[in-house]
């Protein structure tokens, strides 16, 4: 490292939380009173229904900063947090971010991070209000908290589909755990080479959807344009397969999908075939798309339809029929929820 | 350990979480519509403000599991976020709870934990609505995010002290401290030892002041009652001296202490005494006693002085008089922010 590196112990942890936050106001929504710097921060939710979801990151187990940047760390942990309030149709309005830092982090490392939870926060219009900062005995742990709002009418849980729905999912599937693939051969490829260029040439897709992924605010707003509210509706974190099912159990219903419909990137197809895995096995439990997998009824099939950004791969059906995928060649094959931490 | 234990591995996060959860029903009071479940908890807070705070604990920073049994590290968990709502003069109603399980622990150990927790809960009336739990590389993980709600009217906050108020502070400092010395000093004495048994007689509450601390719902329900909105307030966690620099530095004024008006209980003394440690460091810097640090306008003094548990330990100033305690032989003595970290 070229730059100059600050120690955190000169600082102290009063510092450093002054320094983090010494140029932070809250300004990006009219439901935050008060951010950082009391006992508690101070939310005004008088008009509507308020949403809470959490999210512990620990290095080692969801990161690895070998090959992750620690902005995009940054990023990416704000934004699967606003995934979950989207995922309940409403808007991220406030979080909270408690990091653990273990003596290899410098002032400067963790002004990195910061700066990507910062950027994540202009971008969609949340307010960084609170937390906590430790050190830490080993590696980094953040733990972050979103708060967010929402009528009480329009908020989508996991267990309102009916046996008729219609199954829809936001853009592509597999590409982030392709992309994860991709820099885990990249950095056992690296090992013991000190001038080592990673090959991404062609793959810039899926390594974003890996490093940097987006919460899907605009399928929020286009399905509220659309008047659509969804009957069910979950994120998708642990793969598709999972979180379908989820919504089935909560639903009491049972599923099918189409294996033709599933949304896949071309460049996942290709890093699927280069590394001789099964593609449909990386879309269905391939985890942290961070895409919206959600229900409507079947009458508003031809709306649904016409929105971009959004696949019809089924429907549900009673509790009694299971939840299937239909293969390609007219094959059902039972869903499993083994979720994407079990595939590596 | 005697009794049956059951690796995690067995149940997976999903089952981990489903047993952890599958008799917990959201029910302690009004404000919450949805806890565990979702993607969110979905809270109902029309009627008022929200508070929100969050604590990080990490394993060999925060706790020492050779002397911590988890319910109380639970219990303790807890309370610890209660206590920061309470010091802005509100009422804790939900938590949630992340957790970073190594696998040294059994579902026995989480359930434990859990326990604590969820007592601390009830006793409170506050509703356990969510979390996340993943496994971690090296020891435990706990971050609590606590939501509680004020009227705006009645929200108190750290910038709020005029230079004439009065300094009061509940229950009595030190003893959580003292507390840790003890443990800390058995631990040492146990090495080696098979058949060891502490020496805690005559010492209970100092031990009980670190292991199972409360948080003084009590004394904001006393102060209501006696119609007292103080001016500002701080929970008392990294110690006195470090938090009512804190007041006076948000509030632009000084500080005068007495000396022998700290509140400090006589197991305290006679461990400081024991260990030849000085008594008064310790009730100024020695953190984790959750008591309630808060400043009254002057004219309430005959009314503050009525309360139990409360005690009225000095006034505010003039900022350019600078923090400090006047000692029992009249010498003023520049108060410090060491805060108890720094202390061991």
């Amino acid at each position: 490292m070229d730059e100059k590196q600050t120690e955190i112990a000169q600082l102290g942890e009063f510092g450093l939380i002054e320094h983090l936050t010494k140029d932070l106001h809250v300004h990006n929504n009219e439901f935050t009173l008060k951010g950082v710097g009391d006992d508690c921060a101070v939310l005004e939710y008088s008009e509507s229904e308020v949403l809470v979801s959490t999210d512990l990151l620990l290095e080692g187990i969801h990161f690895d900063l070998t090959y992750v940047p620690l902005k995009h760390l940054g990023y990416k942990a704000a934004i699967v947090n606003f995934s979950d309030i989207y995922a309940m149709n409403g808007t991220p309005r406030q979080i909270t971010v408690s990091l653990g830092i273990s003596k290899r982090f410098t002032v400067e490392h963790i002004e990195a991070l910061y700066s990507g939870i910062r950027l994540a926060c202009e971008i969609y219009g949340v307010d960084l209000v609170g937390g906590d900062t430790t050190s830490s005995r080993s590696g980094l742990v953040i733990s972050i908290t979103c708060i967010g709002n929402a009528q009480k009418d329009k908020i989508v849980y996991r267990n309102g589909a009916k046996d008729t729905d219609l199954i829809c999912v936001s853009g592509d599937l597999g590409a982030a755990y392709m992309g994860l693939q991709l820099l885990e051969r990249e950095k056992i490829a690296s090992v013991g080479q000190a001038d080592f260029h990673p090959e991404f040439e062609g793959k810039e897709y899926i390594i974003e959807r890996q490093l940097k992924p987006e919460a899907r605010k605009d399928i929020i707003e286009e399905l509220d344009k659309a008047g659509i509210i969804p009957t069910s509706m979950i994120d998708i974190s642990d793969g598709l397969s999972s979180e379908l099912m989820h919504i089935c159990k909560q639903s009491n219903t049972g599923c099918r999908i189409y294996e033709e419909r599933i949304p896949i990137d071309y460049q996942t197809a290709i890093m699927a075939e280069e590394l001789n895995m099964n593609l449909v096995t990386a879309a269905l439990n391939g985890g942290e798309d961070y895409e919206l997998l959600f229900t409507v009824p079947l009458h508003q099939h031809d709306t649904v339809e016409k929105l971009s950004g959004i696949k019809i791969i089924g429907h549900m059906t009673g509790s009694n029929l299971g939840c299937a995928m239909i293969t390609r060649d007219g094959t059902e094959m039972e869903l499993k929820a083994q979720g994407w931490n079990h595939l590596s």
